[in-house]
């Protein structure tokens, strides 16, 4: 397998996995919903999730790989990012997965950029907005509009979890797998530029949430 | 709306919540599960209780009426269930999933049976097992295999969940809706015969999974 091809699997496995566990963060929230409404929205969203990772499970069958294998390196990892950003309430609940889906599903698509059309036409298709993005918008204006108090730990949480998703995605990024991709002319990837457009994708997430500093 | 209607409107609106529940309960399955083969397994079978819900919302709006109407009496009734069920581990969840959704969905086809004969079978479809049975089985056996000691307490717990399971569905045949149908000689309905065929499917259960005292 050429390493171009080794990080398609990496990339892909990592997806599957990120995929799923937003499957069941987004079951999590249709169980903490109060609204009835929220919990079927919420439930369609964790719904479109699992599909997005069966899309990617059927991608690495079709490539030859165990997807179980691909995903492996990755468990820990997400996990890990998990326990360390575990909501304390409802509210950081949804912006968690505003801010950190946000900033995961960019650099997701900035790595797909570097590889095959095919591979960023798939990843781009799994990461498409599943609704939540304007639910959250919702949500999270609604609640300080009602409790203006609670912008500062909001927006703390915010930068708190950006840092701990680009800390992940820079810690993907020295897996061996992306050292030993050479793109253009020649040269490695320059992954401080690469992460560029994901925190300015960020910052444009904090001023439509009304939290930008 | 005639009674018998009634009861048809209460009995979908009770069962699309418990799919609700379903899901998300399967989805923290996923969530909690160590093998990425049972998440997977877990995750499938929340889509397929997702679709269940929706097909009973479908149901519900093509009679005429608000799904989340039809679900709001039974809301707290289910929510407090889980309040005072919560499991304390990973084993206590997958017996409260076969054991209490195993005596629940028994119960709901029996108040189909009483109903008019597209419901009984819409019912029946949407209680068709998503394999959870067989999974939990083999959860359990393989458990109380390693550690014969805790047998006794899976018991207890599974008792408790059949106590807290009837009880609830006792609390169902007490609404209007259900005090207002009379079937076959124009006789009431008689609970406690009712859920003779319920409480004999749960000590089956309890047989499989080698429980019975």
């Amino acid at each position: 397998m050429c390493a171009e091809q080794e990080l398609v699997v990496d990339l892909l496995g990592a997806l599957a996995y990120h995929e799923l566990t937003a499957f069941a963060h987004r079951a999590q929230g249709c169980q903490l919903a109060v609204a009835l409404a929220d919990k079927t929205a919420l439930g369609g969203m964790a719904v479109a999730h699992f599909g997005h990772h069966q899309q990617l499970f059927r991608q690495l069958t079709s490539l030859g790989v165990d997807p179980a294998v691909a995903m492996a390196p990755f468990v820990p990892l997400i996990d890990e990012f998990h326990l360390s950003t575990a909501p304390s309430d409802w509210l950081e609940g949804v912006v968690k997965g505003y801010v950190g889906e946000g900033i995961g599903a960019d650099f997701y698509r900035e790595v797909a950029n570097l590889l095959d059309p095919p591979t960023t036409e798939l990843v781009g298709e799994v990461l498409a907005d599943t609704g939540y993005a304007s639910f959250a918008l919702r949500t999270v204006r609604t609640t300080v509009a009602a409790d203006p108090a609670c912008a500062g730990r909001i927006a703390l949480w915010a930068r708190r979890l950006a840092g701990e998703v680009l800390g992940q995605a820079r810690h993907m990024t020295e897996r061996d797998t992306f050292g030993r991709l050479v793109v253009g002319d020649g040269l490695r990837i320059d992954v401080g530029r690469m992460l560029e457009p994901v925190t300015a994708a960020h910052e444009q997430r904090m001023v439509r949430l009304g939290l930008a500093s």
